[in-house]
């Protein structure tokens, strides 16, 4: 049995706690960021040391009260994120120190766990910030809902939205994996030529520099059969303009809407669903999991053959989560945005 | 080969002709009221003398200009509109005069025909104004819309919108002979108690006196597996909040929204098919019309097991199109609303 600090002496837990429901985007009122002693394991249980926190979208809606696909987090308690860590100790027979770990530990240095909902990181095959990336849950909302919600079939247009976002870059590239030609709307002319000449997608739409409407009339000539949406909003009723017959509209997220203090903007044009035979269909990747195993195998052997990359983006430093979870809502964030918290050499 | 005059001396062929494209409801000088001659079968065609026309809520959307399943009423043309006749007159091989036939003949006394899209009607085994309803589109649409799109599974409970109108009746009937719990939204307490104690019905909400939401909580309490969507609009974002997981949304139609100049109103809770694992979808009737006798078929059987009524609601008088058509969209009708027009004793 190790110690219960961490390493290098750091025996303060901190801790990004929820004070107050934001409205509209969080602000640094909305958090309390506290300094906790580092907890002991009990029998059963083990502590995890956190390295890595994966910030996302649906963070935000976590916050919100009301029905949800998950309970929201209470005001006073430590946030709500997927993270992976290593054991530093342990009482539990599963989990032994010195195990890479994933799982929802929250926005803190240390978490205790008994090991529910909790992955072992398989060994060093990969990077440890792929298994919060493509192998983790990025990967397996993409994977599922494009392929098990949008049924693309080779010759197909799949259409994706923040294209450049953890999940988008990673659906456009299994699309093009599965014969599909693949457009990524994305903000930012450096976002459009990455999606392209770095992840292989067929063409880019540009919305914050070009007419969306008119860029998808040229780029998808046979319309648009797969339609994956992280954002919601006006893109959203624009690609419902563009649909072809029988196409699936996979609602991944609706990230231009989550900050909103009124009601969400529906889409105007739903009825393009009864013009197109269309149809639009919501997923919980939690839903899956029990194939995430074998869907991480395939993309790791994507990714070992060269087909398929896992773009991250790392911030360094706990005390710059409320600042960098901002990032997703402004489109900053290049891949999939972490926050970087511990020491990884440990 | 007979006259190519009608019954009774009618040789004029009253017509109404869309004049210009509405705004909002339809006003009449958005119509041209017009008596041609009697026209004549070339080779090949027949002559019908129409009897019943068919009014339907899709007809507003026929008369904007734009996209969609079927190409827009010019201005300047017969107004489009399916409708049960005679022939009486024919050089067609396979339409005799005396047959009855069901087809998009338009609104107007007298339509020629090559016999494309025309339906002879089998017997007396039914009444003529069945094939309008039950027996024809209204009865295919809710056929295929509730089996093939709604998939309803006994023990289900499935919410249907303008229950009392021609495609909502049968579709809550139907539903009810596949073992589901039904409960329609209509308006008004008479059509609430119609479909309840006439049509058999489980539940009925009166969207014009209760609250809805409150209601169809209470309604139906385990939620709702399959929504019939006729209207749009409000109903259709409450219904989202009371989805039950895997729900299906059968988008059939938006008449609460066909009359709006603007934008149509998108549904605000539509990311609720995220959180229910839910799909929303639209299908267009004639897609099936290799499968209508299949299905006029079964529900004939049932009509005559007396296990499924149809309803029509008749109003007799060619000069009473346009107001009559109104009936629709201000929810007057009760059942199938049909232009009675022709002397149905020839």
């Amino acid at each position: 049995m190790s110690s219960t600090t961490g390493p290098a002496g750091a025996s303060v837990n901190r801790q990004w706690r929820l004070a107050a429901r934001p409205k509209g985007l969080p602000v640094m009122t909305d958090w309390e960021f506290r300094g906790e002693p580092v907890p002991e394991p009990g029998d059963g249980q083990f502590l995890v040391r956190l390295l890595y926190i994966s910030l996302d979208p649906a963070m935000r809606g976590w916050m919100n009260d009301g029905r949800s696909y998950v309970p929201a987090v209470g005001v006073g308690e430590v946030m709500r994120a997927g993270g992976l860590g290593r054991v530093v100790a342990s009482k539990h027979p599963d989990f032994r120190a010195g195990a890479h770990v994933v799982g929802t530990f929250g926005v803190q240095d240390y978490a205790i766990s008994d090991g529910r909902g909790v992955i072992r990181v398989a060994g060093d095959s990969a990077p440890l910030v792929q298994y919060l990336s493509a192998l983790g849950m990025p990967g397996m909302t993409a994977y599922f809902g494009l392929l098990e919600i949008g049924h693309p079939v080779a010759g197909e247009t799949v259409v994706v939205s923040a294209a450049a976002g953890a999940v988008g870059q990673l659906v456009g590239q299994i699309a093009r994996i599965k014969g599909c030609r693949v457009v990524g709307i994305a903000g930012g002319a450096e976002k459009c030529r990455f999606i392209v000449e770095e992840l292989g997608f067929d063409a880019a739409v540009d919305y914050k520099n070009e007419d969306v409407r008119a860029a998808l009339r040229e780029r998808c000539p046979d319309r648009v059969h797969v339609y994956f949406d992280n954002v919601g909003g006006e893109i959203l009723d624009i690609v419902l303009t563009r649909l072809a017959l029988h196409a699936r509209v996979v609602l991944c997220g609706s990230v231009s809407q989550y900050n909103n203090e009124g009601p969400a903007r529906g889409p105007s044009n739903y009825m393009a669903l009864l013009v197109d035979r269309a149809r639009m269909e919501g997923f919980v990747v939690f839903d899956y999991a029990k194939r995430y195993a074998e869907a991480a195998r395939e993309m790791a052997g994507w990714i070992a053959d060269g087909r398929l990359k896992s773009v991250e983006h790392v911030v360094d430093g706990m005390e710059l989560f409320p600042e960098t979870l901002l990032k997703l809502y402004s489109g900053e964030n290049f891949g999939k945005l972490i926050l970087g918290v511990g020491d990884k050499t440990g």
